[in-house]
């Protein structure tokens, strides 16, 4: 069985917006064996519309559709919907009764644009929407299903999880499609790709290799096609062991993961505490880290020392430290970790400081010049790199690659985790 | 004159990556006045792509092709280029003296995946790659032409700007499209529809109104097309004027801006500094404000007090006051905001204090209850608010309605600015 996306709405095609509904949807659809042949931005026209649904439900047997039902007066999907397949706008109680509900909570009245969100095509099987107040819609024609969503992302989750991906689990065959991720940081891709040309020398033509690179490291994605389950799976797993021995030094972890977890996972297992000292990352770190549920178990805390000031009276850096050898030095960015562990009673801290950019940069300290450093009660280690000349870049690479030296040190004080970080308790 | 993008990759029909690309790209055409009619992502197939472009070319006048140009072997896209615009694949000597560069810089060999990068169509106009390893690729059939350029964004765009904007400017006609955008926050998107009935049906048929909601704010985007540009302009400068008197409590900016955008403009002409002492927004405030270049003239540093020992320890949250009203709590989250100004000596202080979730909630305080506190020299503000029950969303409107809490204050403390924040000055 193959899909289609259609996104509309003049935000996406404008570039006002990115669109991330459809990497979900086609996430949750590859897990059922359900491939995604194409996704198609259009504007909310009638026109755009009509004729993208058209074309998508010929091609396909599955059309998810996102975007162009908000209460605004600049979408006009519904009326188009009736026109395709046929029927006429009706009010959906229950749908105006989520509505009046999600208005009384918070004390206000509903308008007449909200109460016109209750108004579906006849011809449609509404699927209720408890997130918001457009509700889904399922049409059937010709052995095809067309699924049409609100864009906004919480409330497209709730209906796919809810009554969309229940109903696509039942209608899919047998053929399956897995794919396996193995999360590797600190190789550029052209590296990686040579180390592993006998690798995808050994890759049967159903199984295929994927680098997928950003910030955050580089991950390698198998994918199968096949109807065989068991055998696929199988044999992607005996590629990822081989994967597992041949560079190990590079993999963090499997599947859906990152480094602020795979970290999260290593020191709730150990019992041991992290903080921050910050200044290019500006709090990034720490942003990152806590982006995790429950990552109050092993993070205190941080500083964010953007100013020196707050460097020497905060972290106590000394002072002729700072100032004989610059903010952006090996020296102070010790102090800076050493202080923080201190400070936030932590058994572990990250300290980073460098020049983020566009200005700041010297002859002998470009921009993208950071130095890192990690310290535990037992160790002390800091390392310079030189990333590149864009500010957002810097901060990402800088905030990942000192995430990367904490979880370094960690398995090299607790080589008893090393098993367990690369083995299936991380997948 | 009218652009199609294509989108090339597994990763993002897979949903493993988000097509940020085209966003970027969309942007860029507009301000030229030509129009993006569709955004299409297919896969890494001869197949999909012969097709895709095939179907592009004869729709519109400008096809850019962003991916499928890497140095892995997963990438087809320059033989199938060949096979529909003709010729066969060339080694670029200017490529691979810059590939050579690029390495040698780093230390590193050439290897032979980077060798082949240099090779491309005899067809088609090199456009040199000067951030990476991957030639963007022109070609010309029929007064069309089709852009291939590679997916990493920094080499998609330094591509876009040397050599591709300035060939479609050329190109483009006399139509013109103008986008503004009015930046607002703090009022949910039906009541501001609501408020802009009126607006809306003052409009001409050639100008629209798009609402575009997202965590830090709606924008509200009005796109005109014309053939006269002045008079357009003027029209839409009416348009803007109207809403500024309608509703200027909720507006805090003209075009591409945003509240940490904002705030540093304030600060920076009223010479003042601003700290933060964030719990569960875990140094995301200290994030939005550091990304902004130049933050370091305004911004001093942030502690990031997760635990409440840290908020105890280092921002003197008096340890009774916490006990008695919990860490969520209008007491707590005051102290904090004067103990972070106090800490690092800054003009002004936000503190957050709030359950993120998904755990912690409790029937008095559930999953997104969040306080937040701003202070100055002479004023102490707090406020409670209860957002969602999603970590992420949490995280994010505490963020940003923290940075616009600081903003309002600002703006009651310093009326002399109001017109400059409303006005030219900021557009």
């Amino acid at each position: 069985m193959n899909a289609e996306i259609i996104t509309i709405g003049d935000e996406i095609l404008i570039g006002q917006i990115v669109d991330t509904n459809s990497a979900w949807i086609a996430e949750k659809l590859n897990l059922l064996g359900i491939k995604i042949t194409q996704i198609t931005s259009i504007s909310d026209t009638e026109e755009a519309i009509y004729g993208a649904v058209n074309q998508s439900i010929n091609r396909c047997d599955i059309v998810l559709m996102t975007g162009g039902l908000g209460p605004t007066s600049d979408d006009i999907t519904k009326p188009t919907l009736c026109k395709f397949f046929g029927g006429n706008l009706v009010l959906h109680e229950p749908s105006l009764e989520i509505i009046k509900g999600i208005f009384g909570k918070r004390g206000l009245q509903v308008t007449e644009s909200n109460r016109r969100q209750a108004e579906v095509p006849s011809s449609c099987e509404v699927l209720l929407n408890k997130n918001g107040t457009a509700p889904g819609m399922l049409f059937r024609k010709g052995g095809k299903i067309l699924v049409s969503m609100p864009g906004v992302p919480f409330e497209m989750k709730g209906l796919m999880e809810t009554s969309v991906l229940p109903l696509l689990k039942e209608m899919s065959s047998n053929m399956v499609i897995i794919h396996r991720t193995v999360n590797t940081f600190g190789i550029p891709e052209s590296f990686l790709s040579d180390k592993l040309q006998a690798f995808e020398g050994k890759l049967p033509n159903y199984i295929k290799l994927a680098y997928l690179p950003s910030p955050s490291g580089i991950r390698l994605r198998l994918s199968g096609y096949s109807s065989h389950s068991e055998t696929l799976n199988s044999e992607i797993n005996q590629l990822i062991e081989y994967l597992r021995k041949e560079i190990p030094e590079y993999i963090f972890g499997y599947g859906n993961t990152s480094l602020p977890v795979v970290i999260g996972q290593i020191l709730k297992s150990i019992n041991a505490t992290v903080s921050t000292a910050e200044s290019c990352t500006g709090g990034t770190v720490a942003h990152l880290i806590t982006e995790i549920s429950g990552s109050s178990a092993y993070f205190k805390g941080s500083v964010v020392a953007y100013s020196n000031e707050v460097k020497t009276s905060i972290l106590k850096v000394d002072a002729n430290v700072l100032n004989e050898n610059g903010a952006v030095s090996q020296q102070v960015v010790e102090q800076m970790a050493v202080g923080a562990g201190k400070l936030l009673k932590t058994d572990y801290a990250i300290a980073i400081s460098g020049i983020a950019g566009p200005d700041g940069g010297t002859e002998t300290k470009p921009v993208g010049t950071v130095w890192i450093a990690v310290a535990s009660n037992n160790s002390l280690v800091s390392k310079k790199y030189i990333f590149s000349n864009q500010r957002d870049i810097n901060i990402a690479r800088a905030s990942y690659t000192a995430l990367n030296l904490l979880r370094e040190l960690l398995l090299q004080e607790h080589l008893e985790l090393n098993e367990n970080i690369f083995g299936e308790k991380f997948e």
